[in-house]
């Protein structure tokens, strides 16, 4: 039975909370929040602490708070030789301020607070300083994903920027069509079975041969048709990815 | 039973002629080709012509040819009276160019030759001159589909380059992202279930309330993380995206 200490009381760290709480080889012993009223931790009773001196014991200590904050957090702990891990993309493992063994523990995912999770099918990044951590990260991942992946901490952080592109952006490419759709008075909907198939797509190919449209064709009458219907941020848009995709022509 | 001819031996109308092939309400009564060997033709004696002025009578014929060549090759057609439909996205009803009634009947998917198409779930854009003709391509297009929408050719043109941005350039998106793995070694599949979380997301939420990420949050430290790791061409695409994201908080 692996022990656990949740540190954190956002989106992650609920998350991970409720994957633990119903897991038969760990447990989630305490959680430490700032919040008075952490609802799952309370109608589950599970054990919360206000103070960071009160630490029960425990074999892996998760950190899951904001980006930005972890580095201060991780200076106030005193873990003397436990094993304390964050759950970030984008902050290193050594960025970690404290006596305690070093270790990463990052679900790749978007996760909302009340969309439902299926850990199963996130990836979860493990990087630790000692290969006895890694392996004992590498169980407790195990009881939760089936895809659980040696990432270092540049690499992490690499892939924190490809999900950008992949999650970020492309949402954001979907709101562009939601807004050309709306200013004609078109569902948007009509454009969502292309945007699964889209996705669906490179489960089988790689985005380079699945590549189609007027820039991949060079089909420069199409392309100068689509400017004149857009606003000039779109334009802008439209130009740049054209550009780069006849490029690698 | 709605008789169909078939112009063109392309993907789309491939898939086409498959999908009405199998069709107790409607049949293929001839294929008109350039090509010697249509494959599926061939297979299942689906007679085919390549005589455009020896073309069956029938209740629709379908052009299905790249969107360059539709202008000048319905300008061959002496079709006087029938009912003539395009399957672009991007090119308007009123340029085929005959003595037919016109119409459109376009396919809103990103459709390959060798991939399996469930004509089903893609939506069906449809536009004719009068009523009598929309209720035709209307009945033509639920026996394959149970998304049928009426559009007109400026809505559509709208739709196309919107597609352009969920489609093509999402894909090039991906593309950057498992650029940016394979420089790192680092398994592009450990993006795949974000990919296809971030499209399965708007079946349920819009674009604009799925929007996370750095440039949503303003958080210029992580930004400036990200294009310290970046390409120049992808620090162009990121920044861009990015302020354009930030724009809108």
């Amino acid at each position: 039975m692996i022990k656990i200490v949740i540190l954190g009381n956002g989106n992650v760290a609920t998350h991970l909370t409720k994957a633990f709480y119903k897991n038969k080889d760990a447990r989630v012993v305490q959680v430490y929040t700032r919040s008075t009223k952490p609802k799952f931790c309370l109608k589950n009773n599970i054990e919360i602490t206000h103070n960071i001196n009160n630490l029960k014991d425990a074999d892996v200590y998760i950190i899951s708070i904001s980006d930005d904050a972890i580095v201060a957090f991780s200076k106030q702990l005193d873990l003397k030789d436990k094993l304390v891990v964050h759950t970030s993309g984008s902050v290193a493992m050594r960025d970690l301020v404290c006596n305690a063994r070093k270790g990463v523990f990052y679900p790749l995912q978007t996760i909302s607070k009340n969309a439902k999770v299926k850990f199963k099918k996130i990836p979860i990044c493990l990087e630790s300083e000692n290969e006895k951590d890694y392996l004992l990260l590498e169980k407790l991942a195990n009881t939760i994903s089936k895809k659980v992946y040696k990432i270092n901490s540049e690499q992490r952080q690499n892939l924190h920027v490809a999900a950008v592109f992949v999650n970020n952006f492309t949402n954001y490419l979907y709101k562009i069509g939601n807004d050309i759709c709306d200013e004609k008075n078109v569902k948007f909907e009509i454009l969502k079975p292309l945007i699964l198939e889209t996705a669906n797509k490179i489960k089988q190919i790689s985005p380079e041969e699945a590549q189609t449209g007027p820039a991949k064709r060079n089909d420069k009458k199409t392309i100068k048709k689509h400017l004149e219907l857009l606003t000039k941020e779109q334009q802008e848009i439209y130009n740049l990815l054209s550009k780069s995709i006849s490029s690698k022509l």
